[in-house]
C-alpha cells in the first residue's frame, strides 16, 4: 500500500478538503503513475451533488488523468518508470464479452469499473480518482501519451476528448461533412476542434450572439443563432451529423429540423429525459437521433496520436488542487473557458 | 377527360358518398388504370378527419391501388392494356433531386406528390385516390403486379407494406437478426410477416395478451407481454431492431430499453410529439431511434417481387365500397384484422 494525498468531497454538496488516501499494493498488472495534471469535468460535481444518486462518501473525483510511470507489477510489459500515460474514465471491464474484445470497453455487458465511486472487481475495494497524487490502474487500462503531446494540455481529452472523438469516428466524419456542435463547453469546444481537424465544415448552433467570435476562434466555419427563426429556417435540413452536448433536459425538435436526408443528431451530454420529440420530424429525411457515452480504449489511444499528430488541444485553465471549490462554483456558472485542469504540483506546496 | 364513379368525403368528418370524378386526359406518359381493390389506411380516415389541418375537400382517399392498365399514353413503354398493375402513396415526384436520382422518391425535396389531397406537378389540379373506378397515374409511378401475386391481397403492400419494408432493407434484416414488432396492426402484421420471411427471430410486444396467438399466428416466434415488469427485464438489450408501429404518442422508453448495442428503435407509426425520451438510454449501449416514411418506387417494386415470390399477402378484410363508413368506424376502434380492402366491383353493382 502506498499512501499520497488527495481532494475528497467527503459528503454531498460539502467542499472538497485534503484527505490521506491508500492506493493499493501493486498486483502484477499494475502500473502506478504520480499524476501530473487531471482535468475538472462536470460530472464531477454532479458526483459531488449526489446529483445520480450514485455517490459514495468520501469521494475522489478525477477521471482526465495525466502522469509519469512510478512503479510497474512484474508482469507489466507495455510501460516502464518515466513512461508519459494517461488514465480516463475506466480502470477496468470484465475482458470477455464481446463489446471489450472489440475494444468498445465503454459498454462492457457487465458495465465498466469507472475511475471514482466504482468498486474494484479483484478485491471489491471503492475505486478514488484522480484528484490525487497518485494512482494505481490495471495496465490494459493505462494509455500512452505520445511524446508530441503536451502533457499539460492533454488532460481533457481523456473524458470531454474521446466523448466526441467517438461519434466523430463511428460517424466517418471527414472532409466535406457538414456538422454542427450545439453547446459551447467542455465537450462541444473539443468537438469544433476535432472536427475541423478531420476537414468537416463546422457549425457552432448557440443561444448566445456573444459566444460567435469564441466559436470562429476554435476553428467553426459558421455560427447559428437557434433564437433566430429565419437564420434557423435557411439551415433547414443542412447538416449531416449534430453532436448535441446540451448536458441539462432541452428540446432537440429545432435542431433535428436541421438535419439533411440520413442526417444523425448524436446526444453526448444530457443523461436526462428530453423535451418531447415530435415523430415526423424523425420520419421526414429518415432521421435518428443516438446516444454515445465515451469511448474505447483503443479509440482513446488513437485520439492521443491525432491530437499529438495535429496538435489538436484542449482549452485548459490551469488551477492549483487547493482553487477546486472555486472552480466548481464557476463551473456551475458555465464560467470556464473551456476546462479547468488541476496542476498537481500544487499538492506539494 | 373521363368520368368514373368515386366515394369522397364531402367535409371534414362527414361520411363517405357517391360522387362523380373527371380524370384527365392521357398524356404522353399516363397510364390509365381500372381500380380493382384499394386498401383502406389508417391515413384516410386522418385526412377525412382533417386531423393534420392539410386536407381540401371533397376528398377521395385510397393510396393502395391494384388494377388493370386501360389505356396508355403514346410514350408508354412499359405497360400495355391488360398489365396488372400497382400505384401507391405517391403519384410524382420532382425527379431531379439526389433522392429520386437514387429512388427514394418518397424523401424528394420538394416533397413528391401524394396520391390524393395532392397538386398535380403538371396542370395543378387536385389529386384524388383511389376509392374510385379508375385512376390516370405517371408511367414512372405505376408498379407492376408479378404473375404470382394474387391480385384481391395485394393492395395493403402499397403503403402498409412498403412502410414497414423500406426499414427492414435499411437495416438489413436477415437470418439471425432479433427483431421485435410493437403494436399489431395493419403495418405491425405485415412487419412480422415480412421480417419472418427475411429469417429474422420476430418479437411482438403488445400490451395485450389476446393478442398472443394472433401473433404467432402471423409468424411471430415469441410475444413479449410489455405491461408484465419482469418479462420485460428479461429482454433487456436483446433486440437489434425494433418497429414501433404504434400511430399515437406514446412512451419509447421501456422499449429504448430492450434495445442490444447499437441497436435501433424504428419510429413507422407516431406522426406525433413521442413522451420524453431519457437521454442516458440512448447512450448506454449506443442505441438510436430513426424515423422511416414510406419507400421508393425501386423497393416498392422489389417488395411486390419478394412477397410473390415468397407467398407474403396481408390478411385482408374484403368489402363493399358501400361498406366505407363502416370500415371506417371499425378501424378507428381498431377491429380489424388486419386491413380493409374495398373490392371495386362493388361499384358497379
Amino acid at each position: 500500500m502506498t499512501e499520497c494525498l488527495a481532494y475528497a468531497v467527503p459528503e454531498a454538496h460539502a467542499p472538497l478538503a485534503p484527505m490521506r488516501l491508500q492506493r493499493r499494493a501493486l498486483r502484477a498488472d499494475d502500473v502506478q503513475i504520480a499524476i501530473a495534471y487531471c482535468g475538472v469535468c462536470h460530472s464531477d460535481l454532479h458526483y459531488a451533488h449526489n446529483d445520480w444518486k450514485s455517490s459514495a462518501f468520501p469521494l475522489v473525483p478525477g477521471h482526465e488523468i495525466i502522469g509519469h510511470v512510478t512503479a510497474v507489477g512484474s508482469a507489466v510489459s507495455r510501460y516502464k518508470v518515466g513512461d508519459a500515460v494517461a488514465v480516463g474514465c475506466m480502470v477496468d471491464s470484465c475482458q470477455h464479452c464481446k463489446p471489450c474484445a472489440e475494444g468498445q470497453e465503454q459498454l462492457c455487458v457487465t458495465l465498466p469499473t469507472p475511475t471514482y465511486n466504482g468498486k474494484d472487481r479483484v478485491d471489491g475495494e471503492r475505486t478514488f480518482g484522480g484528484y490525487a497524487e497518485s494512482i494505481v490502474v490495471r495496465e490494459k487500462f493505462v494509455l500512452r501519451v505520445p511524446p508530441k503531446l503536451d502533457l499539460k494540455h492533454a488532460a481533457p481529452l481523456l473524458c470531454a476528448g474521446i466523448t466526441v472523438w467517438q461519434p466523430l469516428r463511428k460517424y466517418a466524419v471527414k472532409q466535406g461533412t457538414r456538422l454542427a456542435v450545439v453547446g459551447l463547453g467542455g465537450l462541444g469546444h473539443m468537438a469544433v476542434k476535432l472536427a475541423r481537424a478531420l476537414g468537416a465544415e463546422v457549425t457552432v448552433i448557440t443561444t448566445s450572439p456573444n459566444k460567435a467570435d469564441d466559436a470562429r476562434a476554435l476553428g467553426a466555419h459558421h455560427v447559428l443563432l437557434s433564437k433566430e427563426p429565419v437564420a434557423m429556417q435557411a439551415a433547414a435540413s443542412s447538416f449531416d451529423i449534430i453532436l448535441d452536448t446540451v448536458p441539462t433536459r432541452h428540446d432537440v425538435n429545432p435542431y433535428l429540423m436541421l438535419l439533411a436526408r440520413g442526417g444523425t443528431l448524436v446526444l453526448i451530454g444530457a443523461l436526462e429525459p428530453l423535451e418531447p420529440i415530435h415523430g415526423a420530424l424523425l420520419m421526414i429525411n429518415d432521421r435518428s437521433i443516438a446516444g454515445s457515452l465515451m469511448g474505447g480504449l483503443p479509440a482513446t489511444q488513437e485520439l492521443l496520436e491525432f491530437c499529438a499528430e495535429h496538435q489538436v488541444l484542449p482549452e485548459c485553465e490551469m488551477i492549483a488542487m487547493q482553487d477546486i471549490n472555486g472552480a466548481f462554483e464557476r463551473m456551475q456558472k458555465n464560467d470556464v473557458k473551456y476546462r479547468f485542469v488541476i496542476d498537481m504540483a500544487s499538492l506539494a506546496l
